[in-house]
């Protein structure tokens, strides 16, 4: 079915460039988007238009890092040090995912507040329990969330008995996951956790398992200096850390890499020419002291540049707060090097179409792809004095938005969240 | 009436320690603090006591700089650099105010908005207007904030003819003000906004003025470098900024100076002798890269320190996410130059204590003291691994909490917000 929505529209085709259609149209088949227009073409006068009147048409967010299974522990611990954070919370809150129960009861929870944000697609990391993640796909499918999941693959310096895999384990429980994936919106995704946690021998089956199934591979790279030295004498013939991925095959094209903190420049470069996505975790960079990331040097090289809220790092989970969060970061490191700040188009382009294209999307609102968007009314925001445009609409909701401004969630044609029925 | 409380309490008596009381108890006489036990005592156990269940009581918050008029472009202008900013949104914004009805309108909307999320004494600029000045002091007491309120004084570098005044214009409308000013629970406090913004004839009369009637100072101090060198050149016979209100009697006890981001270690020694109080202004010092405050270097000097939303500079009203503000830029400063980070407890003690203080409270939930608390409900939060603690939670709470956790708000004694009527 055809149809036609009128409103404030504001999507990012660009990095640097917001397109704004001030009482506009876009026009829809059976939720694919064939087109944004100011005016209405002729051929679609006489199709049945919904009016959203003052509302905002905006992109739905995408998140592309996070971690499933810290969503029970978000904003505790941010006091500890990297090492007893993972100790005291991370590894122990993981381990209760061998309990499918109350993985359902978690993931549930979290795929609701992940739609009533905004956020229709993701790339995450699940725990290492292959029954969970299923649970975890399952959750996010019936909520309306798509994207990549991933069962953690880890074989050592976890927790021995209670949160670590042998490799033989670790790729057969892999193996049995990837049958059981068949969900319709939901994928599977390779996911060592990191090279501290992956035996070579365990790198070495994960390349050739993304190589033979063509899976993509989702990781860790360059996020803490100590971090960086562990890797370093982990794999003494590796000069740098991404060659620990590169060794066994798994530095490929859209290849994820959250953090990127530190990579240096000949990193950076090959990350460029590998086709390797970087994601930039502002608020957990900040939080667990890992550095603050220098994503206008990666933008300005080349680098594909992503956004994730990294649960539980980060403790933000709405992505309006997470592009805020990298637009301060940016603006840290101005007042560090004069570098230049991401600005309000920058910060929303990187929290929707940069990680939408990851899945095949085209720029903003694309001709041909499933819509994936909000639908938001602010009119309970105070009084400016004098009218506000879209653009000054679009910058206060990145700042202040909550779920209940957010009217109607569209995820890949489909309207997954309504407020108004 | 006596009453007792039971609950989860949790306050901060002092900067880096918690009192927590697990199912404790405190006791009230017509909304003034008898005392808190973790084991109730024997005179008290015939009084009629109210049973919070799980829930959590907390101080409730003080905020103490923020400019009342901004409140209508929150989160808007983020990317303009200060001179345009102001311009372009602050003066324009802060002119409507002329207009009364508009600002009963945006002032009631903002006191609301304030006690939603448990901020009840506040230290607040309003602008130069008489009138609306009044109505922001009526919406506040109305709404159940307490605390200081300045009729802002400027008569340089405004827009002139539409937001400045003349030297005596701006103390006969002082004069004038503080005539109307006779509010129960909100007091008038003298506001030159800056010294860029108050010839030498008006800074001296704020001067006698402060001190004849005894009144207390609000101000900014060393935010950017920029207005510090144009300071420079407005007072040559000044070395440091804080020179130029200490040559006219405002460098005083209990005056509150915002940011203090740039000031010198001399500058920093005259803050502590004089008993002037800085107030940490975490979120507007990056939003418009100001720099980041060395709150660390502050505290251990003794310098009196509290937190600020700093509306619109600031983009966050609520002061849990101001106090998670302030613990973020603590770590942006560990990142730079390794200095110890805020903890939670300090947070907390900096965001409640530390400001209440100010008004005459004492420590903590202080016998004697008026009560000024939040009764908060976490139990839609996600569940965690184990059982939390109330110092986890109170962790989570201020990472994490919405207008909706908060069920219960007192203020100077009286219940102002009920959620749960």
């Amino acid at each position: 079915m055809k149809e036609v929505w009128k409103g404030n529209i504001v999507h990012a085709p660009r990095l640097k460039e917001l397109e704004v259609l001030e009482g506009g149209y876009l026009v829809l088949e059976d939720g694919i988007i064939c087109g944004v227009y100011q005016n209405l073409p002729e051929e679609y006068r006489d199709l049945p238009c919904r009016d959203h009147g003052n509302r905002l048409i905006l992109q739905s967010f995408a998140d592309m890092h996070l971690h499933a299974p810290q969503y029970p522990m978000l904003g505790m611990g941010m006091d500890l040090p990297l090492l007893d954070w993972l100790q005291t919370y991370t590894f122990v809150t993981e381990a209760r995912f061998a309990d499918t129960e109350y993985a359902r009861n978690v993931y549930s929870a979290l795929a609701r507040e992940l739609i009533d944000n905004g956020t229709t697609r993701v790339c995450m990391f699940s725990s290492l329990h292959t029954d969970a993640t299923w649970v975890l796909m399952e959750e996010l499918e019936k909520a309306g969330v798509t994207g990549y999941v991933g069962k953690v693959n880890m074989d050592r310096n976890g927790l021995p008995g209670v949160l670590q895999e042998t490799a033989e384990e670790s790729v057969s429980e892999t193996l049995r996951w990837l049958e059981g994936c068949h969900f319709q919106h939901i994928k599977p995704i390779l996911t060592p956790r990191f090279t501290p946690s992956c035996s070579d021998a365990l790198m070495a089956a994960l390349g050739d398992l993304a190589r033979e199934r063509g899976l993509y591979v989702q990781s860790h790279l360059s996020e803490n200096t100590g971090e960086i030295q562990l890797v370093g004498q982990l794999h003494p013939d590796c000069r740098e850390y991404w060659e620990t991925y590169e060794k066994y095959g798994l530095w490929k094209d859209h290849t994820l890499m959250a953090h990127c903190v530190h990579s240096s420049p000949r990193e950076r470069q090959a990350m460029k020419d590998a086709g390797v996505v970087a994601v930039h975790c502002a608020d957990s960079n900040v939080n667990i002291c890992s550095g603050i990331c220098q994503v206008r040097q990666l933008l300005d090289e080349g680098v594909w540049v992503v956004l994730g809220s990294d649960i539980a790092g980060g403790a933000q989970l709405p992505m309006n707060q997470v592009i805020t969060a990298s637009i301060r970061a940016s603006k840290t490191r101005r007042i560090m090097d004069g570098s230049d700040f991401l600005t309000v188009a920058e910060g929303y382009y990187l929290g929707t179409t940069a990680g939408h294209r990851y899945f095949g999307a085209g720029a903003g609102f694309a001709p041909g792809d499933a819509l994936h968007a909000l639908v938001v009314d602010d009119s309970d925001m105070p009084q400016a004095a004098a009218e506000l445009n879209p653009v000054q609409r679009l910058e206060r909701l990145l700042y202040r938005m909550q779920p209940h401004h957010i009217r109607e969630v569209w995820s890949q044609g489909r309207c997954v969240h309504s407020r108004d029925e």
